[in-house]
């Protein structure tokens, strides 16, 4: 397995992590406007919701962010779980809005972190991880141990 | 727009749905072992989840049964929301575990399960809702409103 280079770190995102996790998301997708205080809203929304499962309380969302030897945040992804019933009550966890920044990149940051989120989740108790992806990226996940699973729809107004 | 045959209805699930739902689910997937407690305890927690929204709290989760004219759960399905950074701190509202009584099928109830469910997650502000499904099943969704976004890859233990 892959480790992070000498000097770097991972740990959950936090609310003064705004403009860095910003500007890597924007390298995935839209961002549009989004203030400071928004951002501090929806990772204190993150890091505050729980789910008890059997019996003790963990988050519900895992935002992680990987750190340079200067602690800059140049990577960004979450694993949300999702309660379920079916399974025996089981957990799927979600991963979502992977992000590596441009100067960063072969660096294996991308398969670190999803190894890290896909562990994290199976640690808390999901009988399995899911996440969707376009077609020229599933060999990038193979390499982090998913297999092909089902086809994505969207619906859109 | 088809429309629930006379006498049925459509609300959300609640803890005392536990055995009609268990049995409807079954069709869909493994269930397993599943005891009356656990269920009431995963219907209140998506019962009482909520996400602050644009200065509204919604339910983070939106569990659906389909009653016959007896009052029977024939069929059931939920849409979860999911806060996220990109798109203006958009959400995404995820369709899940949907099933039909096998006596009850024809009926067009999958059709508006689904419709109803899309329709719910974009009231409460989702800028797309997302499901995966089998290739087999990509026409049914088709005929739902949605289209092919991606490939779902999953991580088992």
């Amino acid at each position: 397995m892959p480790s992070l280079p000498p000097g770097y770190s991972i740990r959950r995102t936090q609310p003064r992590d705004f403009e860095n996790v910003v500007d890597t998301l924007r390298i995935l997708t839209t961002v549009g406007d989004i203030s400071r205080e928004q951002f501090e809203d929806i990772v204190t929304y993150w890091n505050s919701t729980t789910i008890n499962f059997h019996g003790k309380q963990i988050h519900a969302y895992h935002p992680r962010v990987i750190l340079d030897g200067s602690g800059r945040v140049i990577a960004t992804g979450t694993v949300f779980l999702e309660r379920k019933i079916i399974h025996e009550g089981g957990l799927v966890g979600h991963v979502e809005d992977i992000a590596v920044a441009k100067d960063q990149q072969g660096k294996q940051l991308g398969l670190i972190l999803i190894q890290h989120l896909t562990a994290l989740a199976h640690e808390h108790g999901c009988y399995k991880v899911i996440l969707d992806c376009d077609e020229k990226n599933v060999g990038f996940y193979e390499k982090c141990g998913y297999r092909r699973a089902g086809v994505e729809m969207d619906h859109r107004l």
